[in-house]
């Protein structure tokens, strides 16, 4: 099995420069929306209509897996807080619920490589579970490339099943004890990259924790990539730096991108999965908008490379996709004053 | 008339402490929701009650005025349009009034010193008329201190009717062609900076009406300030520099926190009545909250002074609280996620 590339159809860009016009003749000044004209003419474009239609549905996917690089002590907590978090995301009081039941976005928590058997969830939790845990990236790939395979048309089919659902914004969370780990790595396979670069306080690591983060993203980056730092095959970027949950994100982004539904990223976790996504289906990053720049430094490296900017930075380290649900109303302002505004030329005469 | 200053009672420094302690035991890492953290323990502060209640009531007062400085080349438009705009507020289709129906908000509309008689609108829009414009701050007066010390009172009893109404968070707007002119100026004057430091670029001039600005800043300031570029009497800054609308403004402000109901803070207009309301309510500001940081350079200067960061940086420059209003979701999270998150202590064991 291979998996295919293919080039994106970018959002429509004639419908974006009539949404540049119908800001323009918006009753304010020129440009004082300010970032929030760029979002409503992208949303436009992403539609194929100006106004854009209002963003009601928004559908999350949070991604859940245990990482192998735990054992090396790069994490402030143990694997078996993921399994926890995932009876949490289920009974509705992790961050990211919190926030979605505020702004009527549906969550949708999957266990796609948790350490744990889970028990006591609802099938549908459980029914994409790809395997348990992953290699240690500092010593051995993290999966099979069968796996990765599997795992990007896994995320593909998940992706397809939230737009089929009417998604009309789609936000990408992560749960994992110690995923920034594998996300830094595989930022600075993308990037070719130093491990000093991209390491990141995670969950809010000490300077000891710091240090053995640094020198396993060192070990593994020496391992897996070439003599530019660079793991050019995004695939083998994730089989060899990555995990089931990575990839899984990583297909449902391109998959995302190719059904033209625009995307909300997160944190460092998807931020990673877009640079992927964006090697498996170029011009995929067309159709994803930052929510929040989060305090790790690959993702920043993620975000230039990819030519976002985030609409949201108040220092948020929580992943399961809270940062970008906290950014949801912002993007349904953008929609809502092009739309509902009223026109100069329909001002009141005075 | 005099107007009294008092010093006012800060929020529940035993509930912020509560909260604090009550976030480090939310699932989660400690800090992990960033400036939400801060936001939502000063929510239980302001209400006295850990975790906060949610904030379901949110009203926005938009005040409109002119401003005679506007005769002086100032603006990129008329003062023609701020009558146009009152017009848009009744409607419902300025800017604010889009996003206050989005976010479930109130928006009452004043008409405080329009310069034309506004014909057509409800009569509670302009029940609270003060004045037609402003003097031309440059060459005289905006306003008598008699004007002035009526108009702070005006605003106390505003700020009492949206209390009395329910108001859990209120929003200040502002309306007025020119109006970054004199609120620049009265930053200045509180702060004791150059006319060079604060002028900005308003709606968006050009570098004649930038220049056209400056000059006249630098010529009211000479006018009405001492050798230290300050003028220390609150009521006096606004009659020298303000205008009515400004004077409700702070009086406003002030009142809010004396009935100790926090307000989101919009730009420059209201950053500046914020640091008028800090003179005459010594301590107000606890009660107070920046929703965006704007394009103008005295609102740095007028954030830095009373303490406050904003929560949104998305070079909006509309006015009419729209920034604040942007906010409005963020100040909401922050409470939910306060209430609504689980306790580490109640993770299901693995």
């Amino acid at each position: 099995m291979t998996t295919q590339t293919s080039t994106i159809t970018p959002p429509d860009a004639r419908v974006h420069a009539l949404a540049l016009e119908r800001l323009d003749g918006l009753a304010k000044p020129l440009g004082a929306l300010g970032r929030l004209e760029q979002v409503g003419a992208w949303l436009a474009a992403c539609q194929g209509v100006c106004p854009p239609e209002p963003i009601e549905h928004v559908r999350a996917v949070v991604l859940a897996g245990d990482h192998g690089v735990t054992a090396s002590g790069v994490s402030a907590y143990p694997s078996d807080v993921t399994a926890a978090m995932v009876h949490a995301f289920v009974g509705g009081d992790a961050g990211v619920s919190v926030l979605a039941r505020q702004h009527g976005a549906t969550v949708r928590v999957l266990d796609i490589g948790v350490a744990a058997d889970l028990h006591g969830v609802p099938a549908d939790v459980t029914v994409h579970k790809l395997t348990r845990s992953s290699g240690s990236i500092d010593v051995t790939d993290a999966i099979s490339r069968d796996l990765a395979e599997r795992a990007i048309a896994v995320g593909a089919e998940i992706a397809d099943a939230e737009v089929d659902a009417g998604a009309q914004l789609l936000v990408l969370g992560d749960m994992g004890i110690g995923n920034t780990t594998p996300s830094s790595a595989i930022v600075a396979a993308t990037l070719g990259l130093a491990p000093e670069t991209v390491v990141g306080r995670g969950t809010g690591i000490d300077d000891g924790t710091h240090a053995r983060k640094r020198d396993v993203l060192a070990r593994a980056l020496a391992r897996a990539c070439d003599d530019r730092g660079l793991i050019e095959d995004p695939v083998q970027r994730l089989t060899a730096l990555g995990s089931a949950d990575l990839a899984v994100g990583a297909g449902f982004l391109a998959q995302a991108a190719r059904r033209g539904v625009p995307v909300l990223l997160d944190g460092v976790i998807a931020c990673a999965e877009a640079l992927v996504a964006a090697d498996l289906a170029p011009g995929a990053q067309a159709w994803f908008l930052a929510g929040h720049r989060s305090t790790e430094p690959a993702q920043t490296h993620a975000l230039d490379a990819l030519g976002l900017e985030p609409l949201l930075d108040l220092g948020m380290r929580l992943g399961e996709g809270s940062g970008a649900m906290a950014a949801v109303p912002l993007v349904r302002s953008a929609a809502l004053l092009l739309r509902e505004m009223a026109l100069l030329a329909d001002l009141a005469a005075p």
